[in-house]
């Protein structure tokens, strides 16, 4: 069983209490469990964390190359300024999607910028909680290819 | 059971035979095959189009207003530029997921601005022909909330 | 009498089915009876025609020259971009005056720039149907002047 | 009668002598008086300043709000930069419509941008003197749907 | 007992009529009474004009030169353009304190810049009427300081 | 008692070492005791925080919202990038008053920008030590209306 | 004999009639007709055809891939944001060469932009009809090398 | 004798107590009491105006036309936005000299920008109260050729 | 017969050994003998310089004033920035015609930009050695038209 | 012996492994070693750190003050945005020396901006692990100036 | 005798042929004849140079150094690019005018920046031949106040 | 031995006499003595030019090609501007090390852009004179590795 590890960035355990007119009223447990279950459905072992810490999501980052075949991050805010996680992602080699729950593209223009886009396979955004399960389809097919 | 257009822009039609490297090497027709096949397993009934130019695609969008519970769309290059499709996207009402085969965040950098996604639900892009899968996924569900 | 020729651009055809609350519930067939009523009492021969493709507005506007002495403009979303009926406007030589239904300048950033202005005689917007109107007036006096 | 005060920026009292390739001959009197003619044609009682001084004309929109149904203004050079003009029009509520003699859109890149605008109903630019009367035309519709 | 001259730029008469989402409910002449009564038990004589002219605001802060000994100032929207402004701000020499009663950097871009700020001593906005008393009080502790 | 929450972000526990030509001789101990001081005055139970890792900002933001009432946040050179510092703020729903030792306005071009500001009730720049004590004021207001 | 496509885009079909100051007086069947003589003298078997629709160009380009060994085009106006056309270009493969009749780099700034010249072969412009002659010239011997 | 009016803008009657450093410890008496010395060897008769309005430096430009055949003007700030003096220099039609005291290119960014000086004949920056003198030099040979 | 001068810029001294792969492996020496060549079967006396110093360049531009009928120049990396080498063309008045040897539309964006394009009849790119055959060919039709 | 510490930034830990086409093979506790043994030689006793998080890096620049008479950095992705680092080295007063393995001004546009590097004492790139060598014969040089 | 010397940059040979509605009719030797001539009347001895290139102007600026107690340069183009010739003129410390023919500010975008400006002690421009009289008149009270 | 030219550019031969604040007080000879003698300790033969003419500094490298091994060069203000310079870094193929004697980073805005770093191995600045070892210390490792 191919093993994903989702890494969720700042601000998402607070998630279903959060501007729940923006980003829902799900709990982040929540759809990491729905995740879980979908990916079981897939085929793979998911794992997730959550981190507010820029350098905690490099250490989880870097911690992946051993024990996943695939990482889906929500960098969250980091996503407009973490050059280092650019950088981290670049570095450790394995396809890695990026999932956003809201639409970027249609709020703040400081959120039409991601710094770690180029470095990822690939972007899902805008279908809330179930921008993961996509990801998780994503995921699943582009390790069937390997 | 729920009708999905998908539309195709410019060039989509010279897939399997242009830059490769880039795009891949399924045609069009393929992809729309087994678009359509995945569709039937999500219960959706799947029609595509492809047009070269831009006032076809505006009038493929008028017309899915009676005939259509949702829209996939890949602008391709008009994405960069062309608000007129921006403009009928947000004039049919239609939940409208925007695909791109290749990583536009990993490529030059006019293509980094979608002036079409902030009027779309939201944005798959970087997975080869599974975009639209993930595509018709994020639609089924979309769909079954609604 | 003197021959107009009022040209609509892309989704103009969708008017008051979308989006009421930015463009009224006044249809495109309305307003532009009502704008061939106002031409009558001014002395002015109107027609219309209504394109969702750059290509057919080009055409229409090469072939005012030989029949028409003034052209009223509503380009659309085009006015952001088409370089190329710009260079239509300046190429027939026939006063051109552009209008909108909203206030553009009270909209999204990309709506504030007209590429087409700088070669129209003038540009009015902001009053809804009735910008069609006074831009009639508007010709009227031009073409009496001339 | 409803009535409205046209508001004159800095330098048209110049008018018919300054630059008159740009702005035509006729004096601002001229124009005004022709203004009060149309208006009374529209049933509208016209009433017109000029001034140079920007606090002048912040007071004159100020003084509108008990006298006055709507207001027409030509801030001339102040619409590039006059941000407390901009707040006074959104302060007094009236329906205001901007005019300019010349085409704005084609002359020098400063004149392109119109702070005032988008706290206007409308812009009408580029008719010379008949600018005022098609922004008379305009109010007299706005004021009869009111 | 320290004098304290509150400066109120243009529009800032309108306070409690001229848009109360935006701005309160509450009158200048109101605020101001409040700031006096406040300025008293901060052992501070203050008092406070009102011009909608930026020539009038200059000279109003060239004469606090023999006559206070700290400036307060909302300039409205003159903070966003006014050059003159900002050097009459330096050329008097007094402390002066910039207050807004709007948080400016919620709202539109052009009100995040202020060309008088770097002269100042330093900025309170956002607090409603109140960043008067707390400009009060921070100008009472510097002259203390002093 | 109302309890307020004065978070400090990075470099700010060498204030008295630091640069005193820019930032004062006066310690963070210091100044919060006297923030406390000044918060009982004012009925105000003020603890206070510092931590040089955004991480630890974003958790002490979080954790406010069960034991506060409302935050005073002086984020350091956070203000000019941290957007997941940004979201915090606006995801704890909780009165929150940026404050600055210097006046931002008056060094170098980067320190103009805040992207935290738009999400707080308001700023307090450039008063020293005394930036504390207004936005407790003004957080003493801001709590009474409530 | 080597088969070459001429592609001429938006508003050339008004060639010697639309500003002779800027285009000259020439046709653009009499440019046409001298490019083929031109051609054959060089052993090249031309083509030619005009379309004002962007459509109608991107599929003139897809249609070169068979029936032609290289490609000349003027794109008009849509050098300067067709997007589409830069990419049906890149698609083709075939060796393209970019053409212009005036000096596009000496006038207005939006002229000076070409997004196509990137993934032509190299650039003729400023020599009027001589141009395509030029064009003709470059393509031969770049056949030649082949 | 010709007839030159000296127009000094905003902050300039401070002269000699404003920042020395910047401005030098001559008062605007002294140094237009110099120029009108300085323009009788030249043959001219010099008088000067200072305003901190716009308006009024608006209104003196206008007054200019019938009593002076040339004009020097040191706009203080309003050289960095007032498009209301350049068009009220560019109107009257007299041969009109900018002036500064200080060198404007070795300052803030903000007063590198001079709106005035497309309009006016040249300028002269740089030279403390001598810049006066240079502009009557520069006014005597100009009105000498004309 | 008519007389050309073309001037080579920087490094181009050293074609044939630098970069191959951007600028192919033909000597200076090589191509010009060929111009010169081809030259003559157009009735042109062709003789060419290469200076690697700008200021030297501007010398060759003024000295062909009186011996040539044209020039044809290839700035190399002057063409970027050298504003002087764009007065000197538009100085000597005669038809010169800028030549690359590479597409720099296709390489860095610094090489997109060029100063002297404006001031040139017109521009050639992206053919190798060819550039300056085209160049001629484009001269000597000029020429003839003179 | 003078002390210098080495402080290296985010994914520096897995040099050796990353990308090493960018940055060579060596791991970093190698180029420690060797950058110790080095020190040695200059008489400089050498230690290092390492850290993902950007507030470990702010801790390790607070706790230099003590026990360091130097400080080499390497900030990796950090340089780009970390103001917070930035106004740490300015904090701490100690000769900064900043290094960069790669030539950071011939990669990525973002990699070309420095905010750090205007608080440091000077700046060596691109030389791989012996960058860090350069940079302690330069900290070695200016200790024994000071 | 006070020394000043005169330099004159690239293509100012040309004067009085080169564009001479620009420029005007006068021959470089001309004009500094005269300004030979109207040093003579201030006390001056002046001497001229002309250069087109940017090293051999470099080179004269660092011999005015034992030579001459003041320079005035008009560096023609090269004042809009070369840094290189700011550093000189920095670096030799004798006070520097720069003088212009024509009004910079009222001529093409590119011209309205100078990067010697701000290292000179002022900026004449626009007065023709008579600019280089105003400056030694400059030079003159510079010298006298010395 | 390996054979090192360091190129110094425009105004080096000043140092020692010019600005010393910024550049130090030791002669340009005094630096390239130095610099012999600790590339005689490196076993490397340096010999040194300084030019202040950016075509002299090409042809000195141009002609390192057939006598030299490395080069390092301080190409002073032509850093900022000079491509030409930078295509013949690119062009001769050697390694070559840029240094710079100040941290170009903390002066002038204009100063932070170096157009020649991206073709050189490194770049090393902000140590004064010591700078030019360090260049050596580095030009020596990547000679040994060669």
């Amino acid at each position: 069983m191919k093993r994903v590890l989702i890494i969720n960035g700042p601000n998402l355990n607070l998630l279903g209490t959060r501007e729940p007119g923006v980003y829902g009223d799900r709990t982040l447990d929540d759809i990491m469990a729905a995740s879980v279950d979908h990916g079981e459905q897939l085929g793979l072992a998911v794992k997730s964390v959550q981190h507010n810490a820029e350098g905690d999501i490099i250490d989880a980052l870097h911690d992946t190359r051993d024990s996943y075949e695939a990482v889906i991050i929500n960098p969250g805010a980091f996503t407009h300024y973490s050059f280092a996680i650019r950088d981290a992602i670049a570095a450790i080699g394995l396809p890695t999607v990026e999932v956003y729950l809201s639409n970027i593209h249609a709020r703040e223009g400081f959120r039409h910028t991601s710094v770690t886009a180029p470095v990822c396979v690939g972007q899902i955004a805008g279908f809330g909680p179930e921008s993961y399960l996509a990801a998780l389809d994503a995921v699943a097919r582009i390790l069937d290819r390997g």
